[in-house]
């Protein structure tokens, strides 16, 4: 069975595995205070501009998120999301679990709207009860979304003018950077991020590493002390160096912008295919991720030899929402393999 | 100023303050392990006719929330609940605080609806990606609601038939539990609680004591320890008889349903003159909190002698709806003038 | 039986109930925003000489202390405090329940030495692996402490002067607060505890009120946002004018350390008959708490008449540790008796 | 620089990389539900036969053990403890920061006292305020332990037994598994674990994998919904099939307990020489930790050279205690290295 199931499904970048076999027998300090999460975040920070920011190496996104969070806020404080946003989704109540409470938005494409930030603070401002009320603190956003969307460098900047007029902090959940950056309509560069937000993540998971989030912090009170935090909830690996080794690799000759970029073109492919074959598309997406609507009875018999992501079935209008995922190591063949057999079912 | 903002400006009911002066050099063991305590538990477990019951007494309706919730669930277990719903809005993320996500619902009228309840689950249950999400497991729900309306036994019943099938707990926040037994279309009565729930409390603050919210379990592994987790919680008061002995008053000679019955009267007084009045009312609430738009001219003159709570203005159109709460204490002749006022500023 | 078990066996000096009656009917603003509470704050400010002060007032011991450090703390830092410490033994793991860490050390006499908290401060700093161990940042002290004993002003001039030194906060529990300013040994005034520490609290359940304690919070970055997180753990009492009224009598023509003075004089009565019996005091204790070993034989016939609290009983040494704690409402002619008796079984 | 500052410096057996490189280029399913993760449960079940037990994978130690306490106790529930057990110094107060409490006691060479325990609890039971006090809930242990002690199959006989009294968990944090089982004098064998614990981990970081720690569950209540919260707090990696992978191979062919042996004889080589040399070992180490006194002079110069983890530095007996960690990967000519210059330092 060839999966489309999601971007996490293969190893690593080839280029990766031989740095780890070529260095297997060298003794490295644990716990991120090697020379390879020292050169990796060096390379991060000349990417990025930023010279005074923080660069921590972390195993998941999960993980990344909650301890970046925990870090940010006192226990009152809350953190304001989109309501498809992984944090409120996908993470089995993580945020919640270390006591913060989500403010859920609607947003538009799965993006959260500058303005409709802004006017959430003014109403906790104008509310007599504001203090029975957790207090909006942190802007949580994920780049590319959950719904494969993407914030433009003016949709950044609307949100940072935003959070400073209201002291707020910026979050973005980098976990797709890479497919965010390289969209086809993207106009965000590496400095974007460094430039709208207090702190973010550039995920590795998902982009040709074995695992492995860097997260950057740029805020100097968010800085302070969160190695504490980090391994207070047991998210140091022993063997940081392992992370440090494959960013430091992957951020070599744009190969990290290169492997996401693969991802979007497989995904663009396949968007344009179903619209071909005369399907819906779910949603603007417009990275790695492609929304689809499938007919049951296509789906049935797709499923039976390709792997992707269905949503719950919508008997009444006999259809349902599929995700189809590629990713660096999308192979363009399964790609084609997947059309001709949709070409045949559909016939 | 005369207020009608809540229904906890005034002490406590006249003969609760006597029977404290009367036992003040008293002494009494500490922490809930005293007579009235017991008495007092002993009275509930009758009106409800429960004897397996177990009976707390606690300070306040965030704290009461709080307590019992931490005792019920496991970490990674949610709260379903209605989006106005008193743990959701007004306690500063306590719920969140000790660890549990919410899973919001619209809801009808300030109420959670059985069946989406029930669809809510069955969603759970069908994502393939369910261990990532928060699990429903206990139904919160108060009576009345924090908009003013009341659960029907049959509302409550279904709620039941769910929670059993689904293998979910009730969790009722009775924080105004008299004025939603006592509303002109109530049809729930002391063992409706019993009955249909798990655990829920019997509010004393808003109904006519200094303090106090008496929390019922019926739950056998809800009650185990629950003692140790209301202490952790800073939630059992030192001098706990004070608790005990103004339940085993108010609820003496059927005067926790005559208290709230008064407030409730005063209440429909009120809602029946502001339609007189020709102003529309917001919800369609029965009990002792009246919710009414004011035109803001209106609004901006009454509240130079009347005390209420208003919402966000809504200048577009030149109204704001305005929550007047009875209770009681609530004199007929401040209703009467209140009403008197506005029509001579209507006039 | 006469008790001796506690300090809040009894209710409240009777001129509070007198002025709880007075003002029964009068409506006030809830939640801490009344004119009671603004009274009592400012006789506060007035008493300790320290009109920046914040001041709060909360219902019970273990709540405030709860409240206090959740307000303090970032996740990773941690509490200092003595073995016998409240928070350490007696409330059900509150302060690890918000996530903090005790630093535990022995300390003299119940209470922590100055030197012993600098030092530990510098073995974290001296440990290689620091960050893999929480952070000393605030010290817990209590006074009187939990054994009875008192703090001179010169030992809280010590701990501010590691405190300034090692960038901790210090929060001094003063559920005792009254005994320990008039305990026959004492040095300290109102004045000492805004001169040494962060925050304080002047506890009000143990010295004539019915409940309540004021919380004095010296520290701007301690104070901002309090209130939300006072909601946040159920800590605000709706009918906070309750504690307000209380407080601001009970301060009035300084009754509070009368009161306290009243307990203290009835302890030492206790303390020197205890001598004059031939028995053994446990601890230095000088305040409103009197430990004492009592022979088994003894205990088990004097427990039939009175009530105090044994610890566990020692067989070997045919002995017992009790406690015999006196208030501001123990009266004389019950000490006398309980001495009398003691004297007969003795003989 | 050699280093013996840990067992954690090196990559991992060749064997896994080979295996990795291998199946680079595979799909495998996230989140742990793919058949390597499967193949190592199984073989786990067979070495520890315990069909019925759950065995789930993590990524670190302190994940695991934060993980696995989350999911086994209540609010109120404590973790009982020696006072160097891993949980307690070098956690960040990791659980502590999940709301439990440590109930802290010296225990013997570093492991807990089964008698002591079954005394705690008994103390818990008798005293007047047990409701106040943290509940002893859960016996952590390690093996082998912080100092490198192991425990004999009598005393986790003698633990099971109080635990059984006390209706208590037994919790063994494995890092260090492999070694405890091969140590000179361990008389311990897979199956010992799974009879006397209700969960306990199996190490990999620190005998030859990448990462990665394996965790059993036994007891039944545990095992449920045990997948929510190691997702909620970010400890399923989305490449699981990573672990799997490695614990499959490394438990092939008994290679688990050869790495761990190979360690060992490595630390026996060292501690003999130590001795041999007129140094005096700290502690009865008998596993891969080896602590040894070392004069002043002889640390400060051999440290030039080598990397090894001291402690705090003891001017008034001029020495400082030093840990040497052999490892899977530690090469006999670096031991042999070692020794030769302190014996040419020591001339």
């Amino acid at each position: 069975m060839i999966s489309f199931a999601n971007d996490y499904s293969e190893g690593c970048a080839p280029e990766i595995l031989d740095r780890l076999q070529a260095i297997n027998f060298e003794q490295n300090p644990g716990y991120g205070e090697d020379k390879y999460c020292l050169e990796a975040a060096e390379q991060i920070k000349q990417l990025i501009e930023s010279p005074e920011s923080a660069v921590h190496f972390l195993v998941g996104g999960t993980q990344t998120n909650l301890v970046a969070i925990a870090a940010a806020l006192r226990p009152h404080e809350a953190v304001i999301c989109v309501d498809t946003g992984h944090v409120n989704v996908h993470e089995t109540g993580a945020i919640e679990a270390i006591g913060h409470k989500l403010l859920v938005m609607p947003g538009r494409d799965g993006k959260l709207v500058a303005e409709e930030v802004d006017q959430l603070v003014q109403d906790h401002i104008d509310d007599i009860s504001f203090e029975h009320m957790a207090k909006p603190r942190l802007i949580y956003i994920s780049n590319t979304t959950e719904i494969g969307t993407i914030y433009s460098e003016a949709e950044l900047a609307a949100l940072r003018e935003v959070a400073d007029k209201r002291d707020l902090l910026i979050y973005l959940d980098g976990a797709r950077l890479g497919s965010a950056m390289t969209a086809k309509t993207a106009d965000t560069t590496w400095t974007s991020y460094s430039r709208y937000c207090d702190a973010f993540s550039i995920g590795g998971t998902k982009n040709g590493l074995l695992f492995g989030e860097a997260l950057v912090i740029k805020d100097p009170a968010w800085q302070k002390d969160f190695r504490y935090i980090q391994k207070q909830k047991g998210a140091i690996l022993a063997k940081s160096w392992l992370i440090g080794l494959q960013y430091s690799e992957i951020l070599r000759d744009d190969k990290y912008l290169k492997y996401a970029a693969h991802a979007n073109r497989m995904a663009e492919r396949l968007a344009e295919s179903f619209v071909e074959l005369g399907l819906e598309l779910v949603d603007p997406a417009c990275s790695n991720q492609t929304f689809v609507y499938l007919p049951l009875d296509l789906h049935h018999k797709l499923r039976e030899e390709f792997i992707y992501e269905p949503g719950l079935e919508d008997a009444k209008n006999n259809r349902v929402s599929a995700r189809f995922c590629t990713s660096w190591a999308t192979k363009k063949e399964n790609v084609d393999q997947l059309i001709q057999r949709m070409k045949e079912l559909l016939a």
